[in-house]
């Protein structure tokens, strides 16, 4: 595996690295992990690689690496929105598969495209939507798919964080500036950053899609031009009804992203602050708390846990369970595991959950999520 | 005090009477308890009161009480919703003081007329919000208006319920069936029924007002004429921006009323699941969380407290503040103790709130909260 | 009813009077409410009652009541501890029914004495252990008895507070004065505040008895005399284990009664922070939780239950069922009702526990709780 | 770094591999993994090494180790209790530092030998106390150590489990087998597995050393010789008062360590269930709930955090941020950052605990921790 992004001060670059070889199945071995070629050397350095195959930039990457005899089977594309599509464009035209952050592109229409570079390659493609990978996050689709809530009525996404509540990004702080800057981050502010990610945990554990959506899209921090808060009113294919609430200023929330699905016969919750436990409420019965580890769970849970039940297990391990996932499914050939693994369907999806609720803020009202780019 | 209905079958009356006598402050002396003479003799015989003070109906009941020596001073009106209008218009016509379980009315029309009558008459008139009862509720009020949040942006407000999943009505459900027959219920299923709770804590706790929202207004229940399920884009005239979620088929929900409300510099948060706490989060420090009768306190909070810290008081305390500063504030002739008792005012925003919230998701988009009720 | 103690200044008489006459079928007609005639006409005048039947002491409540046409039929003893025992041996011998608050009296010696004057008179005497009030401490106590845990293997039983912190009964702080002062606590200061609640709720629940102890009791606030800690290691006599946890030094620590219970096949758990809810968690499966008002639960749990599941009912609630049971059972002459209230044997365990605590404290390792008084 | 022990079947030996190499610090290179070559052999293949430095034994690790120009720098022992002490030393005197799960040994004269032997060595020699890597846990410990608390009074630490509700060893359950079989798993059953971190935690926190103690011990599982529940009562050099519970037959209980500290001024309180929060009671002042990543929090907490707050991290970081502390004082030779790696110390204490609370369960009473070994 190389990367592509995750040079020092980059967050999400270590997570990566840690997710990709905490199983021991996957070699990290070359990168471009800057915008210029010192701090991709540098960025090489921090992961400890040979020097040999840290790359001046992505091209240089992908076009060292297929003229290897022993060249990386994927790309992790770790860089900021901007940098999906060109990187993940390049990559697969080189032939390599493709493991990308979200959101998939930094536009619809960049997704679209992408979309068909996907089938006209055939290469594989993934997204690290994060929770995915979670196990009880797991269980909870496969809870839904074996019908234990019945027909699915509503559904209410949150993912509140409060870290933008200042504009900390007029003082240079790193992480807040390019998510910021339409330049860096795409169409989407917190739309982009954690809304798709919410639109994501709902569709990929309801397996209903959104089809109709109404959104309240807002900036608070001062000096904002892309959204920092978002309230969206949701329709599903299937007759159900949904609330995702996405916001960077909720002043005192940390990473708050919570799932309720409510059916004809049950309601489950799932919230990220405890990320092991599932609750299942039934309807006149006592609500059950479900634990990973614990005897009973479904294979799909069970292969996303590493340790016995009572032993926390956290961001960095679901993020692994997506790597573990994506190669596996490189290995096989086989998309049984990478069914599991968000790809290029989800990432058109989310873009459009964007680029449609931005829609529905600036318009009023209600907008169809399947008008196509125009 | 004199009560109109909770007779027997009725789950309100009763938390009235508890919530009424408490304190030993109110006596309860009179009443109409039922739709016929004899079904409100068998409701006064379950109260205990004295025969001669249990009425035929409530037009009985005022006609008689103001002409004894010993007058009740105010009655409690208990009855479902389309009793609230025509039995506290003709008690304040008969210069009682009214107590009355909300929604107001059954319609927005019979609100702003009961208004005038408020006014014409000049007698007390209040709400038993019963969430508003609670100490730390009020807590939270008063730190919104001491600045401790700062500026408020949003406010995410829950209520979900889950015992209307099935149509229930259908099988003789006492509770169900008045809830959703119009005749009984008025406007609003869901939305008068526990909508307006929520509506009414969040204007409660921020003080800020809604002026605009977009509703998706559901039946999910088979057989259905009135809502059974809404979800509400807010406006408040201060600029922030406002999730509502209303919900009687969330399966597996029991009574979960939450608030959040997130200004410049903290959040804070408050649920009924665990309504002796208060939880403030500001910007980069811990979470604080307050408990009732700890040291420190505002006035508000202590005064709705009666015992000390770590000894739980549930719905029934809540309801008995409501009630003493009512009755306080009727022995004053003070407003003061008043001002936390939601009043006509609350009232007619109550409905204007489940009207217009029926009006958008009729039409879809966003509706104005000062239409005027056409 | 008439009550002895709760005057001015008292924390538990208002809560005897709001329980008492929760559910309007008890009358609270006299008493005697302080140390002198006029602490206690002040104390009459607090609750509203007839002066003529407000009296100067207990004895002349006693002698003017069994006088009278219309006599109370019992007495709630709510004054500091060592006013138990006196006021409940003239109640019986007056042929007054006893409700006392905990513990029995203050003295083991004293406990039984009592015992035999309950047997002598054939009155009901009854204690208000207010813990086993809640109607899922009710429900649990059924659980065990229905064999869902199998055997009972360990008891963990905690009580913590932590407002003896400081030596506030030097600053003259009422409430702490007279816990610590063993003129009028008697011989166990958090031992007999707390540590017997901690006790009977053990026994309660599972219906196993404490027969050897091994405790280390502490006093960690200057210039005390009584315990204000204490740890104890417990023996039941169907063979399983505890753990008894009491402190009032436990900083920060508001009202925290706790129970475990383990058996062969289950674990269940009980918290006053949220006295609504029960946690049953059977081996290798989803725990339980249990909420009051829910359907399927047991008659005890049902009885003891005013509102519907999710709203909370709170410690005055958990009071007037032990106050309605016990006024049931005279009533009734059926020992039916009386049977989840406990008695002068309750009375007589705590105050042996008290005992066997503290020998097994100042001498270390274990006793027996059967060695009888000496 | 080798490993010893850990192969196939084993559960703590992956979590030793995934902490050690987490953070791309640690190479694994060689080791010794089972009780035969050819069980070596495969355990070297589920870590994917190099077969030429998987050996048939510890004893042929060290040997050809030594003998190598790039050996390895520390072993990490992982086998069953028995092993630890006959590894350690032969480790220690090939020259190689020991990182050792816990407890040091079997017997505490093992651990006496063994300190002699660290000592004589100068190796370094490291425990993994795996709660002692939390966050949280170092941050406790600082503010303990930085006054916040004042004095300590009171300790409750409990670590319960019920996966050994049944003897489920005689099913052949691997981990069960083990570890009540006194042969592999030494002097210690649930004392030994768990009750040593609970010892362990209570006095890295609070930085206060057990002096005597009085203990319960017990055998439920039928069948067992050793112990498989303990509730133990401390005394503290400093004069804390505590409790300590160890269980694995609290049927449904998890992996819940938990530890609560009560001094003068505040308490605090920190569970394996949410580890990467503390909650802090200061008297008479709100709660503060301390999150893991958020500003201002010590060095020592944020050294041993990689993610920003909100994002869990688990036990396999925990564990990481042992591994890491004890490379780095290799690396400098500096004890700085090992100060936070329990050693030698703590294993003999940790083997005196066990061995006083066995004999406090088999005399009854109080013993000394200092008794020496006899």
């Amino acid at each position: 595996m190389g990367m592509v992004g995750g040079g020092l001060g980059s967050f999400i670059g270590p997570v990566h690295r840690m997710a990709a070889t905490l199983d021991g199945e996957i070699a990290f071995v070359a990168g471009a992990f800057g915008s210029s070629a010192e701090s991709s050397r540098a960025g090489g350095a921090r992961y400890g690689l040979d020097p040999a195959r840290v790359y001046d930039d992505w091209r240089a990457l992908f076009a060292a690496e297929r003229e290897r005899p022993d060249p990386i089977d994927f790309v992790a594309i770790t860089a900021p929105n901007h940098v999906h599509f060109p990187a993940a464009r390049a990559a697969l035209e080189a032939g390599f598969a493709v493991l990308s952050d979200k959101p998939a592109t930094a536009t619809l229409a960049e997704a679209l495209t992408l979309a068909e570079i996907v089938a006209a390659t055939g290469r594989p493609y993934g997204l690290t939507y994060t929770y995915t990978g979670y196990a009880m996050v797991r269980h909870a689709r496969e809870m839904v798919r074996a019908g234990t809530l019945g027909a699915i009525r509503k559904v209410v996404v949150e993912y509140e964080q409060g870290w933008l509540s200042r504009p900390i990004e007029q003082a240079d702080d790193r992480q807040a500036k390019w998510r910021t800057d339409p330049a860096t981050a795409g169409i989407g502010g917190c739309l982009g950053d954690i809304g798709v990610h919410a639109h994501n945990l709902a569709e990929f554990v309801t397996g209903e899609r959104v089809i109709e959506l109404c959104a309240e899209v807002s900036r608070f921090g001062s000096g904002r031009t892309l959204d920092d808060d978002a309230n969206v009113l949701l329709r599903f294919a299937g007759g159900a009804r949904g609330v995702l609430i996405s916001s960077q200023i909720s002043a005192g929330a940390r990473n708050g992203i919570r799932l309720r699905v409510y059916g004809e016969n049950a309601g489950l919750e799932w919230s990220h602050e405890n990320p092991d436990r599932l609750t299942l409420s039934p309807l006149d019965e006592p609500q059950r708390v479900i634990h990973a580890g614990m005897p009973g769970l479904s294979d799909a849970a069970q292969r996303a846990t590493r340790l016995p039940t009572g032993h926390p297990e956290g961001l960095i391990e679901a993020f692994a369970n997506i790597y573990r996932d994506f190669a596996a499914s490189l290995q096989s050939g086989d998309a049984g595991e990478r069914a599991l693994v968000p790809g290029i369907d989800e990432g058109v999806r989310g873009m459009t959950f964007i680029d449609r609720a931005l829609r529905s803020g600036a318009q009023g009202g209600w907008v169809g999520m399947d008008m196509g780019a125009e």
